[in-house]
């Protein structure tokens, strides 16, 4: 039984605060800061360089990931941390193109996050002209044989895979709206059709239930300063299943990823498995304050932690719904469909958010018009559920929000 | 005048160490693990999210890049940090090819860290690939047309430069001999050639007066956890010359380096300038424990660093070849013609590294045959230096490294 009183111990929360930003930034797990503290003055102090061995520096990407694996249905051995999302999504991407030579087309929606559209449109636009470099200039390339990014609303993309397609590139969970897609229908479509899969878990991993083996997915990508509390910018992870891991290909290769990095060989020869994803040097004392993080995760039933999730999502949707009826939700109305998120829209979302962060509840804006708050069932209770959908409430009927200080436009939100 | 004593009472070193491995991760800066754990529990503990805006964490890539910039002779607003080392070559090396799309030759030598010349392999691979996917397949591709990764010795670079070279890749200072590349002669050589220059400031960064907008550098990149004391997997660096920022592509690219990262756009726009070769969210603690460690630089001059770091490889190259003279050096015998090592040959090289290390002077191995000595004024004595090569001396002819204990294979060095 997860006792949610006791994960929320865990984390240093400031007074006065109802936070549903946790799918944003996660807070601080209150053993983290002493944590990467010791870590800086016993281990990097004292060992110095022997500390890549010594402490276990060197093997902590694979040791991370194999924390993270349980947590999103993977094997032990086929999650590797480092980087950023971004540089993770185009490991996958470059591979997974290069899986499917014969075909041309990268599917998206238009509910992905921005930055994995950017990661697939640069990419495809460098092979693109990767291609031209490469041809002899006195034939002319026909336009239409190179990649192409395909991206279309979250609904079509299920009838839009079709023997075309040569990988889908998905967020599971819409970071606007919360929709939820489902991982195990469409990776199934898309193997049906010869496709490959990448899944973005964004706003997954440590929000709800995954299962990327049971989906057969084949590539997986995160990141760890949301629903994983690992402190704003902690590294990434990402997933190769087993079956094609020796097979993957990233164009983005470093000598952590080589089969043998201190032989120091000019030639890169990718090490087995998930090993060949790494890059550079890990970011150490980042994946440090991650273990502590990850600590809090030990015996915590995704199961529960789910219906803890629905339980909090549908009581704030009940609350906020008696008192503000017309306020449209943004949300898939029914549970299962959606991530551990719930958004409203209102013309004036932007300052509604102010208004209610200087009441003490933060949550997030997200453009144009989008209110989003997200239950983390670790440290987040029903009172303060309810509490800040009485606040929510209070603040759009009262007009609150309508003062000019919470009327300026957001520079970073 | 620059008070090296000063600046190594900055450090916290462990007792009974020689430390000349300073080139490979720098010493913990004694103010570094406590503002990590400030910024931890005050600013992510206290403000979550609003730390981006509040605490300042999303302007720091700029930030601490304007801090770097003074020590590698750069512009204001024209180094920015994040990733790693390889990632950042990655997109120098793909925005430097898009630029010269007449030209097919990436240089490199034989002296380059084996990582860059693997992300130029891979680089060159995947838009070969590319160009193959793109190709009418009833017209066979000239094989010859696409990129090539060509890599001569180190002293044959200024000569293979031609017309043919699209952009050499150079480290300037070779990490296992410490020769030095001239980098004003090469960018020079390069630019009449018509070619672009990235030069790899891994070795040299923190380590000597480095020019690069004298000597109109192109592109330059380099690592933090070394000469600069940033800890282990700090962040990197990237400068873009002034007047290509707006015109460099990269192929790896992410929201951060949007001109309007908020407005989640599905299509990316490059940033202005340097901003545009962010990727992801920046790592804020590795950054914080940087900008500790930059901190000893205030008032440090990189003139009197030089002297010193001269003065102290010298000694030690003299008091080495008193009692070993046989002993061949692999570094430039002229110190204006080396970075800031000293690294000798030696068939049991790996063995005698751990015998020192035993003895506590922690020293490198290199394969297959170097020793390699850091030389860092901020922290390293003359005393320690002399120290150190005299116990290099007994090791060796004494026979010590000879024991089965210090014979194991690296499994890391």
């Amino acid at each position: 039984m997860t006792d949610f009183s006791q994960t929320r111990a865990a984390f240093d929360l400031p007074e006065g605060v109802i936070y549903l930003d946790g799918n944003s930034l996660g807070p601080l797990p209150r053993s983290a800061a002493e944590r990467v503290a010791r870590m800086m003055t016993q281990e990097w102090g004292r060992l110095l360089i022997r500390g890549w061995n010594e402490a276990g520096w060197y093997v902590q990407p694979r040791r991370v990931g194999d924390r993270i694996a349980p947590l999103i249905g993977a094997e032990p051995g086929s999650v590797v941390m480092g980087d950023t999302l971004s540089v993770k999504v185009f490991q996958a991407l470059s591979a997974a193109v290069e899986m499917r030579p014969e075909r041309r087309v990268i599917l998206s929606d238009s509910g992905n996050f921005p930055s994995d559209l950017y990661v697939a449109q640069e990419l495809v636009a460098a092979l693109d002209r990767g291609a031209d470099r490469g041809v002899d200039r006195g034939v002319d390339r026909e336009p239409d044989l190179g990649l192409e990014l395909r991206i279309v609303a979250p609904e079509e993309v299920e009838a839009a895979i079709d023997d075309s397609i040569a990988v889908t590139l998905l967020t599971e969970v819409d970071y606007r709206t919360g929709r939820l897609h489902d991982m195990a229908a469409l990776t199934a479509r898309a193997h049906a059709a010869g496709a490959l899969t990448i899944w973005d878990l964004a706003h997954s991993a440590g929000a709800l239930p995954v299962r990327l083996a049971e989906a057969g997915a084949d590539f997986a990508v995160g990141c760890t300063y949301k629903y994983l509390n690992g402190g704003p910018g902690a590294p990434a992870f990402i997933y190769v299943d087993p079956r094609h891991a020796d097979a993957a290909r990233p164009a983005l290769a470093g000598w952590m990823g080589h089969a043998a990095p201190f032989a120091f060989d000019p030639h890169w020869t990718p090490a087995s498995g998930i090993e060949r994803m790494r890059v550079g040097t890990p970011p150490v004392l980042a994946l440090t304050a991650l273990e502590a993080a990850l600590d809090i995760w030990e015996g915590v039933s995704l199961d529960a932690l789910r219906q803890e999730s629905i339980r909090l999502s549908e009581a704030f949707i009940a609350a906020v719904a008696a008192r503000l009826p017309g306020l449209p939700l943004a949300s898939p109305r029914e549970p299962e469909r959606r991530g551990s998120q719930v958004s409203f829209r209102h013309p004036d979302a932007y300052a509604i958010v102010q208004a209610l962060i200087a009441r003490g509840v933060i949550g997030d804006f997200r453009a144009p018009d989008i209110m989003r708050f997200g239950f983390t069932p670790l440290y987040l209770t029903l009172v303060e559920t309810e509490k800040a959908a009485d606040l929510l409430a209070d603040v759009v009927l009262t007009e609150a929000w309508n003062q000019p200080e919470y009327r300026i436009r957001a520079q970073v939100t």
